[in-house]
C-alpha cells in the first residue's frame, strides 16, 4: 500500500469485525486526526484475548480504498490483524494504534479476555502509541456519540505526546448521554461467578454457554474502574506489557528452588 | 464428581490436548503429590493465550477414571477448561493448579499468546496456587525427564507455600539433558520480527504462516528469562494477573483530560 502523505497514520482495529457499528464511528470520528488504515477482522472475535492463528494460514482482502481511508479484513484473530497489517500490509510504522470501539466493556480482569485490549496490547509491542476504546453497552446499534467524543479527545492527545515503552491505554466509557469525564484508574481486582448456563444440544448432551457476574475483591479499591464506571465517569487505565511480579521476586529467590 | 480424599486436589491442564506427551507425563510425575483432575481441550489449542468461547457453547466428557486420576477432555480453549471444571464439575477448590508441560517454550512476550500460561492465570484469579510449566521443545515426542523433575520441586514447594493473591508462575524449561538449577527472571522485553511466510492456496490467493524470529530490547536485562535459558537455566517468572501501570498513571492524571 502506498501512503506518501505527512498525516499521521492510524491503524484500527476491533474484535467485532469490521462491519460493526463501533469500528465504523470510530473512523468517522478519527477521520481528521490522520490517515486511517481499517484493518480488522471479517466477523466477530469477541474473547479472543491476544490468541494467535498458528496452525492454519490467514489472509486479507481490500474491501474499500477512498482518500485517507482504506479498509481490509483479515480472516485472523485482532492479534492476527495488527501482526499482518505490520508486518505484510503498511509501508510505514502507524504512529497511532486504536482498537475498538468495542460493544460492550473491558474494564476489571476483562483487559485478560478481550480481543480490543489484545490488539492494544500487540500494538504497543510494536511500540505503537496504542488504545483500546469500549462502550458498556452490547448492542449491535448502541449509541458511539458520548464514547467517540472521549476516544477522540484521548487520541489527539496520545498523537502528541506519545506513550512510554511498554504500556497502552485501556477506555471504558458507561452507556450514559453525558459522561461525567475521563477517570485514571487501576485494574479492579475481582473475578467472575456463575459463568455457566446448561442447556442441551439435539442429542441431549449437556452443552455451557459461557455468563456470569462480576464479583469485586474486597476491599474495593477507590481508583478501581469499575467504581469509576459506576459513578458515571469514563475510565482509563494504563496498562504494561511487563507482567512481572518484581515484588515476589525476592521472596522466590529465598525458596532457594 | 465425589473426591472425598484428604490429600491435595491438583487441576492439570494444557493447550495441546488432553492426549499430548506433555500433559500426560506431568501427571505421572505429580500423582504422589496429591489426588489429580486432568481436564485439558480435546485437541490442539496452541496460541490461545486467555481466549473464551463465548459465541457458542461448549461441552466435555469423561475420559478416565481411577483411583487418584480423573481424565476429562473439553471442547473449549484452555482457559474455559479452568472455568468449566470450577463452576461445573470439581467439588472443592484445587490446592493446585498446573498448566503444560507445553511442547514449546513460553518465555518472554509469549506469557500473552500462550494458551498454557492462559489457563496458569485463570487458575490464579480464582485463588488457586497456579504454575504454568513448558519445555523448550515442539516435538511431539520431546524428552521431558529434566522438566518433570523440576515441574514437580516446584509444584511441591507451591503446594506447602501457597501464592500471594493475582501471582502466578511461568516456569521454563531448556531442551537439555542436565539443566543447571532455577533462576528467578524477569520477562524480558522485545518482539517478534519477519513474523510471516506467504504462500498460495488452491485458489492462488496469498495466504499466511505465522512463524518469525524473536528480537530482545536492548539493553538485555541480565536477569531476564532468555538469557537464563540460553545459559542452561531453568527460568522462573512470577506473573501479576494485575496489569495497571502505576508508574504511569500520574502522568496521565497531568493531562487533564
Amino acid at each position: 500500500m502506498q501512503n506518501s502523505s505527512d498525516r499521521p497514520l492510524i491503524l484500527i482495529t476491533n474484535d467485532d469485525g469490521y462491519q460493526a457499528k463501533g469500528i465504523n464511528e470510530l473512523a468517522v470520528c478519527l477521520r481528521d486526526l490522520g490517515d486511517l488504515v481499517v484493518f480488522a477482522p471479517d466477523g466477530a472475535r469477541s474473547g479472543m484475548g491476544s490468541a494467535i492463528t498458528s496452525l492454519i494460514p490467514i489472509k486479507y482482502k481490500l474491501i474499500k480504498q477512498e482518500p485517507g481511508l482504506t479498509i481490509y479484513s483479515c480472516t485472523g484473530t485482532p492479534v492476527d490483524c495488527v501482526k499482518l497489517a505490520l508486518n505484510e500490509v503498511l509501508d510505514r510504522q502507524p504512529d497511532l494504534l486504536v482498537s475498538g470501539i468495542n460493544h460492550g466493556g473491558n474494564m476489571a480482569i476483562c483487559v485478560n479476555y478481550s480481543g480490543t485490549m489484545g490488539a492494544a496490547e500487540e500494538g504497543c509491542i510494536f511500540d505503537i502509541p496504542s488504545i483500546g476504546v469500549s462502550l458498556l453497552d452490547h448492542h449491535a446499534d448502541a449509541d458511539f456519540t458520548e464514547c467517540c467524543r472521549l476516544g477522540r479527545l484521548l487520541a489527539r492527545r496520545v498523537l502528541r505526546e506519545g506513550l512510554p515503552h511498554g504500556t497502552f491505554l485501556n477506555l471504558n466509557v458507561p452507556k450514559l448521554p453525558h459522561v461525567k469525564g475521563i477517570k485514571v484508574c487501576r485494574q479492579a481486582d475481582g473475578r467472575w461467578v456463575r459463568e455457566y448456563k446448561r442447556s442441551e444440544n439435539a442429542s441431549g448432551e449437556s452443552v455451557f454457554w459461557l455468563t456470569g457476574d462480576f464479583e469485586s475483591a474486597k476491599p474495593i479499591h477507590p481508583e478501581n474502574d469499575m467504581l469509576a464506571l459506576d459513578c458515571g465517569y469514563a475510565s482509563l487505565v494504563p496498562c504494561k506489557v511487563d507482567v512481572t511480579d518484581y515484588d515476589f521476586m525476592n521472596t522466590l529467590r529465598e525458596w532457594q528452588l
